[in-house]
């Protein structure tokens, strides 16, 4: 069973929160959507599959308050309630596929108030159990691209913590691991907020996988001893010809596995595939305070007043992405046309 | 005039401890060669050049102790303060060039026992004064290789604290600073110790630099988005060939410069090539302690018992190398026979 970082229980959410790991394991619940809008641009709650999940959570709490208090149109609260948190973060398209998904139940409702946040919790349940079936497709599916003996690095977190279930880019170790292949993973700490070490070193080590913990300038050392057989990563946003936006860091790697000839793979689901934007140029890279970065739980480590450049993303082209696994099964390049294709496949 | 890393005063050695900045600046005074040694070993003083000056004063240290104390054989007690001061970092060969000159120095004595020691200290004087010299005539060289406009990524501290001077690398930024070019600066913070974010951000914002911190895994997004014109660095052994040792995450930013097609130069005095060694593959590199990467200023930032890979260099190879700037003039590829003449230039 891997670690539930949203669970909904009595009508309130409940949430790991994830900027307090590894040194506590820390559950909030919260009935109030503000507090869920202020967790996800916190990065409380994180991960895009995550975000999307506890965003149309929200959307059930805000209408279970607001609706009660106020008695007033329940399309009007809702469409404000679905503005307030698609406002928390730019980048990961998932939040604005799954608020979509709230948006339009809620604009074809037509019964009476008690019956429409049934049904948009039915939604957010739905988001969630799918949200379960693909990380478990896509582990099943990107398995496939690791041998028996593999040395993987990843970067960030795109496991448990990210997701409803075993995660994207993690699900696919796990699931290699469950097949009884032996692996190794090295991950990135990730700087400036070190989801790796905080967050995927501490879920690796739950579920007994074999991990080792570096800093982001040493993979390419790692790379030059051939002591890498393959980068798996998930994604954020992926434009209509493969383009990939995902955490700040990735960008690197993809030129890193090119030189090293090294398989880049991104694993995330077809949500976070956009057919809107045709190209990577389109995606917003969300900057973040410069106190992530020069600071570490509030301590200094840089100079005062020191100018700060913080993306919180990076673009990475499709000429350097050797796969996407989705969960209806591996795309390979060109992307373009047959990522809308499988996208549109029942 | 540069910030001070090192002094000598009445016979003893001044060292601003690295690890304390940017947060205070403390300045340990001290007549102890195992002082010396263990501030060379803990990073207190670093740097190729200063930890050589630092080891060849620690040999004057420990001489004015242990032969007023014990009256021994001035060679025996000399090499074997020599050799313990060896055994501090096994990468930057700076170290051993200055230890080899206080050994040759030591070797070649036939006077009495007051006059070694001011042999020898005027031996550690003369590396020092060289070294000012030799920061100089790298900035005066290497700011050619700077335009009016230019925006400079740098890693690491390849400055004033790590050298008697200006510094190599960033002694090239001050020298085109200098010279009225109007030049931006990008640096890397360096995990783990932080050095970029701590020392050269530091020092640059002392000289009035324009100068922006960013994550080491930040660099590919600035170089893709055409932010950088160009990269300088230090280093800390060279072989005859070219490569280049230096601190880790530089083979990284030159597998991006190749691909983004921007110059990556190295800058460092010609004690730092290493001519007994005719590629990287043979120079040895530092492991450090686990918790450089799991713990910042002593608060833990991974889980407890995660296993670490913690290389203090990488190698780069000379076949990425744009050009190594030295205090006798800019060497281009290939290198391996111009390196050896040009050092054996008088």
């Amino acid at each position: 069973m891997p670690v539930e970082t949203l669970k909904w229980e009595n009508g309130r959410l409940c949430y790991i929160d994830q900027t307090q790991l590894p040194t506590i394991l820390v559950e909030h619940v919260t009935a109030d959507y503000r507090v869920v809008a202020e967790a996800i641009r916190r990065l409380e709650i994180r991960g895009a599959p995550a975000i999307g999940i506890a965003a149309a959570f929200g959307v059930v709490l805000g209408m279970q308050e607001l609706l009660t208090a106020s008695g007033g149109n329940p399309i009007e609260l809702g469409e404000q309630i679905i503005t307030e948190l698609e406002s928390t973060r730019p980048t990961a398209v998932n939040l604005f596929w799954a608020l979509e998904r709230m948006r339009t139940v809620l604009r074809s409702h037509r019964e009476n108030n008690k019956s429409i946040i049934d049904t948009l919790l039915a939604e957010a349940l739905a988001i969630w159990e799918e949200d379960r079936e693909i990380c478990r497709a896509l582990g099943r599916n990107g398995a496939e691209l690791i041998r028996d003996g593999d040395t993987i690095l990843t970067h960030c977190n795109a496991g448990a913590l990210a997701t409803a279930d075993y995660g994207t880019a993690l699900g696919v170790i796990y699931s290699a691991a469950k097949q009884g292949k032996n692996i190794h993973v090295y991950v990135d700490e990730t700087r400036p907020l070190l989801q790796g070490a905080r967050l995927t070193a501490w879920e690796l080590m739950q579920e007994k996988i074999d991990v080792t913990l570096i800093c982001d300038n040493m993979a390419a050392s790692l790379m030059q001893q051939g002591k890498i057989d393959a980068i798996f990563v998930g994604a954020d946003r992926i434009a209509q010809n493969g383009d990939t936006a995902n955490k700040i860091g990735t960008y690197n790697l993809a030129v890193l596995a090119n030189y090293h000839r090294i398989p880049m793979n991104i694993v995330a689901p077809l949500s976070t595939v956009d057919v809107d934007i045709t190209d990577g140029s389109a995606i917003p890279v969300e900057e973040r305070h410069a106190e992530e970065v020069t600071k570490i739980r509030n301590h200094r480590i840089a100079p005062a007043g020191v100018k700060v450049y913080n993306p919180a993303f990076d673009v990475t082209p499709h000429s350097l992405i050797t796969s996407i696994v989705t969960e209806k099964g591996i795309v390979r390049p060109p992307y373009r046309e047959k990522l809308i294709k499988i996208k549109n496949k029942s």
